[in-house]
């Protein structure tokens, strides 16, 4: 099996059982890094199988190693896998749920996550002008007649965004309503998300560029203690994106395919989006307007620039937007101290 | 055959030889009206197969219809083709170049352009948030978790954009350092061109809703006496998109494809496209930032303010877009002719 860029990519796992989903992944994990982010009780063991190497942190270690700036990683809640994010020393991160498995494409070949994965961060997006034949940088496609030669570059990649078939990522309502709908639609396609659209990023399945993007993948506050749930990957999506439209750098969607075997409690999850139903309605006008200093380009900068936005901006709603914002700053706080400047 | 909504679309073909592509297309096309616009010399007899249901319109016809405004409707280029959704009584419009055949599926299915296209127009866009699984409307999709609810009734769709496999829409540039690069990939997805964003229209494979946007589907003036080609359906896909956008409608891409079967000469191509190489760089910033009246809401008038902005802001170029300019508030006066407001 292919394992490009083995020694600059880490793959953080959340999870609170064992980890046999690993021996499907095995031939095209094992030649990687794992990061195992344990959440829930720290006194319970996880079996990982043999043969992987892996660091693994569970709450006792977050705690120990951010000491008072702990409290801004969720607990509860795979929200908690941003931890692993700011530990790895790896330019590249992907990251998966533990119940997605590999997915074959429509020849029947089993789909290597990570090559598609890293041929979307290493090849440029492009953000400014919509391709009508899709990913021009893809064997067999370029730009159509039309697109703008001067922007035909493109620009760096932050994040590549995978899918899933079998269970669909849907909210608690639409699984309510259509309990048995199975994506099994191949769509053969990578793009970039045009500059200034925002998207729904789902974590379950999902790769980026730590130097370009890491210090704004906050997961958010969820789990236990929160108000809200199920949105973690939706805040680290909506801050991405806003902050690579600021820089003009690109996040891309589509392929890799990961199989999604079990659909979460609808009842369970209903409970952790309600509100978030509610306030996403206010919180996308907010990104969709939002605008950062012209002259700031470090990530870290403008991830605190924006969580004043969000405090300022968002606080109204709900007191839980001037935590969130609090942990916003926190994560920085924590993500400078485990990855100080590079010595010049 | 489905013939969807057969009473109530035309089908608008350019043309300057015999229309045998008609054939392959009969099990398809029979049940529709057809427009042919002949190019070139008038006096040339066009043979269409037996048993179509078609007006054709030669220069003689356009000159004596149009009278002192038939200079705005390109000579010796299809462009001429906006002259048939001018004379149209119908709510749709397809239009199809005619060296575009049946394109198959990957099932081998023969691809029914019109129930597809008919399909994307009469189902909502989605122009201001991008849904990761594609067309939220089609059987087996949905809206994923992180869609506001508040958009998911989405808006009216004015522009059904199809693809082309085997031969892909390439400039000359592309088609010289490609010449023999085929597209056969067949990509299972339709998608809203999202808001603020421009797309490459290509009129090879085009369809519309005349009532919502044909008063700004002029072609432009391309051809004979003019210094530019092959940037027609371009001018018509830039100013549709920044005043469906001004209206809040939409533009699709994606499904259905059509068999391309001939690239057009690439030398010839050049010569035709070399100014418009250029001149699109300025002219994609003019479109991506100009804005339009807040209170106007009739295509006819934004197209005509629209005019006025291309005569004061891409003027300065050269010449042509000043002439641009006064064809395109001739073709709204033809259009006003042909298309008087309907009685209360």
């Amino acid at each position: 099996m292919s394992a490009p860029l083995a020694d600059q990519l880490d793959i953080v796992i959340p999870t609170i059982r064992n980890l046999d989903f690993l021996e499907e992944w095995r031939p095209f994990f094992q030649p990687y890094h794992l990061i195992i982010v344990q959440d829930g009780d720290p006194a319970k063991k996880i079996h990982v199988p043999e043969g992987f190497d892996y660091e693994l942190y569970n709450r006792n270690d977050i705690e120990r190693i951010l000491g008072d700036k702990a409290w801004a990683i969720s607990f509860k809640d795979s929200a908690c896998r941003c931890f692993g994010f700011m530990v790895s020393k790896k330019k590249y991160i992907y990251t998966i749920d533990d119940d997605c498995f590999v997915a074959k494409d429509p020849s029947g070949k089993p789909i290597n996550v990570l090559e598609q994965h890293i041929k979307n961060l290493l090849t440029p997006s492009t953000p400014f002008f919509f391709n009508t034949l899709y990913d021009p940088y893809r064997e067999g496609a370029d730009f159509v007649r039309g697109y703008p030669f001067s922007l035909r570059e493109g620009v760096a990649t932050a994040t590549s965004h995978g899918l899933w078939l079998n269970i669909p990522d849907y909210d608690a309502p639409t699984q309510m309503v259509k309990p048995k709908e199975r994506n099994q639609r191949f769509v053969d396609a990578v793009m970039t998300v045009p500059k200034g659209t925002l998207y729904p990023m789902c974590g379950m399945n999902l790769a980026f560029d730590r130097e370009l993007i890491g210090a704004a993948m906050y997961f958010g506050l969820m789990g236990e203690g929160q108000p809200i749930g199920r949105y973690d990957d939706m805040w680290a999506g909506w801050c991405t994106k806003v902050i690579c439209d600021h820089l003009g750098i690109g996040c891309k969607t589509g392929l890799p395919y990961v199989w999604h075997s079990k659909a979460s409690n609808p009842f369970t999850n209903l409970r952790k989006e309600y509100k978030g139903i509610f306030w996403q309605e206010e919180i996308i006008p907010f990104f969709q307007n939002v605008t950062l200093s012209k002259s700031s380009t470090s990530v870290e900068d403008l991830y605190v620039e924006l969580a004043d936005k969000v405090r300022k901006g968002l606080g109204h709603i709900d007191p839980y937007f001037s935590k969130l914002a609090d942990g916003m700053v926190a994560w920085i706080e924590g993500w400078r101290m485990l990855n100080p400047p590079k010595a010049a």
